[in-house]
């Protein structure tokens, strides 16, 4: 077989081939083959880069004889001649794979100089310095990168000859100067390399090709694609851009700039860029002199700024993507020396999208495929102004998104006292209970020094769509002392901090927040995005308002309400702690009617909220004890207590005793201040024992009820069957709830959901109870009650067992929280606070299994499930409303396993709509579309 | 198509069709069709039974008819006629079903029988008294099944008389009174039915007929059917056996009995059985006269013990099957009235198996498919003498079978110092920890009022192979008042118990116990299995003496020694404990350096007692915490400590203080005595503080390691990765072990396992740094280390990538306890104490999973696995060392999915052994064999 050449003119090169030509060469090309000013040159392609490794690091064969034909065809076009004394052609080197890659070797400028071709420069520019810093340069820089010496040989000569002349700036050196530098970098090379800096500049050339393809396989860079998943199908090798060089930088009628065909920070549609007079590419990353905005341009060199106008159109409708671009004008004329697909960041995607759609240049499938979901995350939530540089005094776990400043407040009341004088606080706590939740309502966000992201601090914090950063442990509180510290940094109650939740950071003072984008041009996207999206999206609320907040952001229903937080609200805990304690079922029924109207009223609310749309309603899931204080906190209450008596048998008086009581049981003892205040009341030792006697009634029964295990224990509808008065009010008060709205004529779509199934014969016994009670309560009411029954599959029994289940549900949810923790067994909590870090630091794990679906464990298990449920039940409705429903990932693949819909938290719904959509056109279109990654500041 | 026909002489009928003629027609057919002496009879078919369901409870047409024929047959042969007044024929009937079912009416005696065919018995029979008792009992019996009649209206007429008359007994009522008994009776049923007692014998047999089938749909007969999963295809309907009567009370020279043609409760091969001369059937039932011994036969009447012995012989050729038949002689001439096979205990089964392939009667497949594995493990524990009667005073769980007695002592060290005077002890504990391992050892068996059946003490024990009750809550001890009680009966310390491990009770006092027969019979049938199984059987063992012990068990390697039981061991507890703590890394190692050298040693013994067979160790599967005090008791001894320091502070001496200190708290301190009495010598207050803060950093550093779910913590090769020291040092050990034995010349088999594994690249990891430490030491000793490697498979994940694992693998142990937890999500503590039980009253679960494998669920993970495996790697080696390893179903489950070998404890080897051998001759045969079911007592 005959060879395929190895290099292109830009004119010859295909500019759609990235993987043959790289990015860069395919872009040259391209604007070369549409008429745009590219200065002449030839790409190297990234297939002589792969034979130079097959080839033992040796160039292959002929390659370097077509590259002296293409420098013949430029030396015509130029007119001018490599290495000639008079007229030398001098060119850039540039690698470019198909991947932009940091880490490989970026740019040699000024190759083709040597002592000969210096002359010749110096008579056409007329500028000696010029010439010869750019002599100094390119030594420098093909030294260090072809010939490998030292950068720091030559930066030491460099260095003394500025200080041996005063110079403070390279640019206060003149030509003898670097002339001299020059002559000592000669040297250098000779001594270090063994021979002369190379003067032929073929050999030059060769050097500098075959160092762009060693770099291919540096560190860095090997590194990079290993982090990144870049196989060798992705990017393979590097090409080499040889390029005519053209000097923005000789005189007034020159300059060099960077623009963007549209703002990368609002997607605004003008010209965007930079860029400075007189001066070269590598000036601007300097920063001496200050670059102007482009629009000065205008009125500098009009008709350069009316070609570039053009060009920005040129560009965009051939691309149809917005360019980021490299120019030079080099005595009047414009030379263009580069493009690429701007990065954005996620409001300039989501404008320029939509204005993009609307202006012609793109279709609509485009528009939604540019915008990554991760990056949408962005615009909703509240962030510290990307402009604002600050440093970060402690990092906690990112619980839950969003940035809020605020005075640092140490406990609830305080925090709501605070709140309803209209103060902004954050609560910042130890970790948080149920009976801090006021604090939560009084508080912008919320700061914890323990717990995971699935402590009580950060699902109630994402339940309210608050940042939370939980699991802070360099934060210590002080409660007596009313102040916490952090490291030597001490904050004392009232200090105002900010936390940012989307990044687990903590700072100090109240930083500058910017607003979320969530307005016109999103919702249009969105919009078009459910035009193509054929997986339903559905959010988890347990609340009225949260409800409202889902169905605003576009959820087309209730995929879960969890009854356990009506359980917890303030007003009702102290009930459900006394049913659970209760002595007898009548006592424990009694408390359980009177919880049955306050659910009641729960599940109407929420259903009238989502009227036209399902509501999943999930019966009680966690545990009993959860409910209950911790065996810790009633030993450490029972031990004070005891404490107290052993004094006041040793005769003291009860104020005087308290006195003498250890600070942590005075503590301790602080939830009893009512009993104790009794106590000391009555002064007496036998009312001490009557209160050590009820709280070891009270601690023996949460005793009994611990579990050692309780993600693995009486819970869900195991609790469902071994205590039915619970689930059976549950019920009843939703079937009311149902009956009622029916009569009043309310449209409504009701599901029942059943936790924590593992067999078909739970499910029934749960269903045959749900019969009954419909039956009672259509009697009572006299109306026909409609709710459709279903199981969370979340138990890995469940999962084998799917084909029995479905005969018994109208849908599957997949519980993917639970289900992941079944899978891996190990919990979140521990997991996230013990070994994970270190799993995904050493690539065990790619990914926390808890926040993106672990497609190859659990993903086969769902897999498993869906074909099984639905071979019983070809019409199975099967969603997921684990944390993993709004996950970008997840989402794609929920979709591409068929499941009916996602359920997700409010604030990601925008993020599974848009998920959801490009799944479905990965799938018709065979993901043969570019998307955009945005930059977080620019 | 023609009907077939509904009834059927014994010589017509087929006995091998138990399904249509039911177990008794059957065999009286079989022995008919032999030649043997039954009396002439017929049967009606189960056929027949379903028809009369099918026909809404009416008889099919026709089959009275039928009936009559067959009558008019018997009436031929027997020289009799059906309701003649002069010579009349009697028959008995009895109900039959394919399966014995206990519930179903039995048999109606003497039917036939009125007032005109009494006379004739009278005639015939020359005995008055005996016709009108035969009446009597018939007219009730009749009435009572036939009728309806409540026999309670009898039972008062009798009584009535027998009060009157003075009679004791039935038998000292004359005919006289007899006669008038009858009458009254039959106006009995004149009254309660509304018409007269049926007079025509014909009419009496429809009616007896009808009502044999209507038992078949009985309440019990119902129940017992649901309870035991028989289902129709088993037994559907039952058959009506209608036989001539004879009578072995027609005087000396008539008799009944019953005979077993070996002993079951031995097995010994002679005529086994017991007579009643001049006597019914229904006579030894009643106990009034004792019966003697078959032999007695021999003097009394040789030439029927001469026909017994033969037809024993002819029984068993013909059954190849021990058999339990019933016979009446009457006036000289023998009938057999039933066989059928006998129900033996195990003990019996074994040795009558063994015998019976050595006299050629039964193949050797056929003697292992008699004994059920499940029987077979009466003859591996010593037992409570099943002859002795007691009453258990509770009940716990049976965490460990067979029987002991001895002196409930309360701790460890007592039961130790007692033990090592030769006194026999029970340790009765709260709940056990490794620091009573002592006591164990100095135990003839444990009980403990906590903890399920993987509760510390269960699985130690089991692992001792002494028995052991846990949770036995009834069961309360008062350690300061050396006693324990339960409900109202006190325990003092040093009284003698006795505990049944199999069953889970508890007696008072020493009862006597059985050896287990593990002798010649049973290692011979054993031996035998083994020539057919083709899966192996492995034991779990953790010491030389429990690998020795599983070798003479049969076990063919081991296939999990678990290395945290080296751990736990009592000289190297503290070398842990202090491990775990080490402030540095240094001082950490320093630990390990200790402990590296013990397990070594270990490591040696065992593989040197199972020389020539493999060995898996597994390495370190718990979570550190796990090796230290719990939170809960040092926050009592901090606690504890606090008040003593305030009452210090209050400047009291030490002395005095602690008698201040509530007892809860001096009890607390009992562990830091030492500590404590340092700080009486010094008196000070300062080191008290010293004490606190000591303690407070232990309790701090138990608190971090703390985790919600341990049991989905960090643990296994989690802990493996994160703490490397530790895997490193096992490794180093099992691989040094394994030089040294190789150099020796030792034929070994090592095998290394890795728990918890969820993901190839932890397997990877663990791999890496055994070739790492291989090398070493194969630098170290000079000789090469071979060693398989391999992961247990107990995470559902691993399940799902079981191809992918199967890449690093040499083999696969199914960690079926930890999977069935993963599997349900429950944990088997937290399920057992809460909710299993209700689960399997209410049949939502029908087995306690952690027992039987569930099939359904676990078992289909189980099986993907293994096919995904193999896929990859098709001769993987697969195992399981679960508890199920040791559950007859569950290795017969095992088996068909294709596992190498299942591993469980040393005691269950033989079962394991005995259900290898019968799934696999399962399989073969098509599950044809009839599989004996042994009776506890005989």
């Amino acid at each position: 077989m005959e060879r395929r050449k190895f290099v292109f003119l830009f004119e010859e090169a295909d500019g759609t081939n990235k993987k043959l030509f790289g990015g860069k060469g395919a872009g040259l090309s391209e604007m070369t083959r549409m008429g745009l000013p590219v200065p002449p040159g030839f790409t190297v392609t990234t297939e002589a880069c792969v034979k130079y490794y097959e080839n033992n690091q040796k160039l292959p064969p002929g390659l370097m004889d077509e590259v002296k034909a293409k420098l013949k065809v430029i030396e015509k076009k130029t007119k001018k001649t490599f290495g000639d004394g008079k007229n030398p052609l001098l060119v850039s080197v540039r690698s470019g794979a198909a991947l932009s890659m940091p880490g490989m070797m970026d740019t040699i400028l000024n190759l083709g100089l040597n002592r000969k071709t210096l002359e010749g420069m110096i008579q056409a520019t007329g500028d000696e310095r010029f010439v010869y810093d750019a002599y100094r340069r390119f030594i420098q820089l093909f030294g260090k990168i072809a010939l490998g010496v030292d950068e720091k040989k030559f930066d030491e000569i460099l260095n003394e000859t500025k200080q041996r002349l005063g110079a403070r700036y390279d640019t206060d050196l003149d030509a003898t100067a670097l002339k001299e530098i020059c002559d000592r970098y000669l040297e250098v090379v000779r001594a270090e390399t063994g021979t002369p800096f190379p003067e032929d500049p073929m050999v030059q050339l060769e050097l500098a090709i075959e160092a762009v393809f060693k770099s291919w396989m540096g560190k860095r860079a090997v590194d990079y694609r290993r982090e990144f998943k870049i196989t060798p199908d992705m990017a393979n090798g590097t090409a080499v851009n040889i390029c005519t060089m053209v000097f923005g930088n000789m005189g007034a009628d020159s300059a060099t700039g960077v623009a963007f065909t549209r703002d990368p920070g609002t997607g605004e549609n003008y010209l965007y860029g930079e860029y400075l007079v007189n001066a070269q590419g590598e000036d601007v990353v300097a920063g001496i002199r200050t670059p102007k905005p482009l629009q000065d341009m205008q009125k500098e060199m009009p008709e350069v700024y009316r070609q570039l106008e053009n060009i920005k159109k040129i560009l965009e409708t051939h691309f149809r993507e917005v360019q980021d671009f490299e120019f030079t004008v080099e005595r009047g004329k414009l030379y263009m020396l580069q493009t690429r697909n701007g990065k954005m960041n996620a409001e300039a995607i989501v404008r320029s999208s939509v204005e993009m759609v609307e202006e012609g240049l793109i279709s609509k499938q485009r528009a939604i495929m540019r915008l990554r979901p991760v990056d949408l995350e962005q615009l909703l939530h509240k962030r510290i102004d990307p402009h604002y540089k600050a440093t970060a005094i402690a990092v906690g776990l990112p619980a839950s998104p969003g940035a809020a400043s605020g005075k640092a407040i140490f406990d609830a009341d305080e925090a709501e006292r605070r709140g309803k004088m209209g103060e902004k606080v954050i609560l910042v706590r130890e970790e948080t209970k149920p009976e801090d939740i006021h604090g939560f309502f009084a508080a912008q966000g919320i700061l914890t020094c323990r717990g995971g992201k699935t402590s009580h601090a950060a699902v109630v914090a994402r339940g309210m769509g608050k940042p939370c950063v939980s699991g802070c442990e360099e934060l210590r509180i002080d409660l007596k002392a009313r102040e916490a510290t952090i490291r030597n940094t001490r904050i004392k109650e009232g200090d105002a901090i900010t936390i940012d939740g989307t990044k687990g950071e903590v700072y100090l003072g109240e930083l500058p927040t910017v607003d979320p984008e969530i307005g016109g041009n999103l919702m249009k996207l969105l919009g078009w995005a459910d035009e193509f999206r054929t997986i339903g999206v559905r959010a988890n609320a347990d609340t009225p308002e949260g409800a409202l907040k889902a169905r605003q952001m576009g959820a087309e229903g209730i995929g879960l309400c969890r009854t356990e937080r009506m359980f917890n609200a303030m007003d009702r805990l102290p009930l459900v702690r006394e049913m659970i304690l209760a002595e007898t079922s009548e006592k424990r029924q009694e408390f359980i009617a009177k919880l049955l109207p306050m659910q009641k009223a729960d599940f109407k609310a929420i259903l009238k909220a989502m009227e036209g749309l399902p509501v999943t309603v999930r019966l009680l899931d966690p545990p009993l004890h959860e409910f209950l204080p911790t065996t810790e906190e009633l030993t450490e209450q029972l031990h004070a207590l005891k404490s107290l008596a052993v004094i006041l048998e040793n005769g003291d008086r009860i104020t005087e005793a308290m006195r003498f009581l250890d600070p942590a049981f005075r503590e301790a003892l602080k939830p009893l201040e009512n009993l104790v205040s009794d106590l000391m009341e009555v002064k007496g030792k036998e009312s001490a024992k009557k209160l050590i006697q009820k709280q070891e009634e009270t601690l023996r029964k949460v005793r009994e009820m611990m579990e050692v295990n309780p993600m693995l224990g009486h819970r869900g509808v195991r609790l469902g069957i071994t205590s039915p008065e619970i689930y059976r009010m549950q019920i009843q008060a939703y079937m009311e709830a149902i009956a009622e709205l029916t009569k009043e004529g309310v449209n409504i779509q009701p599901e029942l959901m059943v936790p924590q199934v593992c067999t078909a014969e739970e499910l029934k016994w749960v269903h045959r109870m749900v019969e009954e009670v419909q039956q009672e309560v259509e009697k009572k009411y006299d109306v026909k009650v409609k709710c459709a029954f279903g199981t969370m599959i979340e138990v890995v029994r469940a999962c084998m067992r799917a084909g029995k289940l479905a005969e018994v549900s109208d849908f599957f949810s997949f519980g993917t929280n639970d289900l992941t923790q079944a899978t891996f067994s190990f919990s979140r909590e521990d997991a996230e606070n013990k070994f994970l870090p270190l799993y995904n630091e050493r690539k065990i794990l790619q990914d926390n299994p808890f926040e993106v679906l672990d497609v190859k464990g659990v993903g086969r298990l769902m897999q498993i499930t869906t074909e099984w449920g639905r071979k019983t039940k070809p019409n199975l409705k099967i969603g997921i409303c684990g944390e993993h429903g709004g996950h970008p990932e997840s989402v794609e693949f929920c979709h591409k396993i068929g499941l009916s819909y996602v359920s997700c938290s409010a604030m990601r719904i925008p993020v599974a709509r848009l998920a959801g959509a490009q799944a479905r056109l990965k799938e018709m279109e065979g993901a043969n579309v570019i998307q955009m990654s945005s930059e977080g500041s620019l």
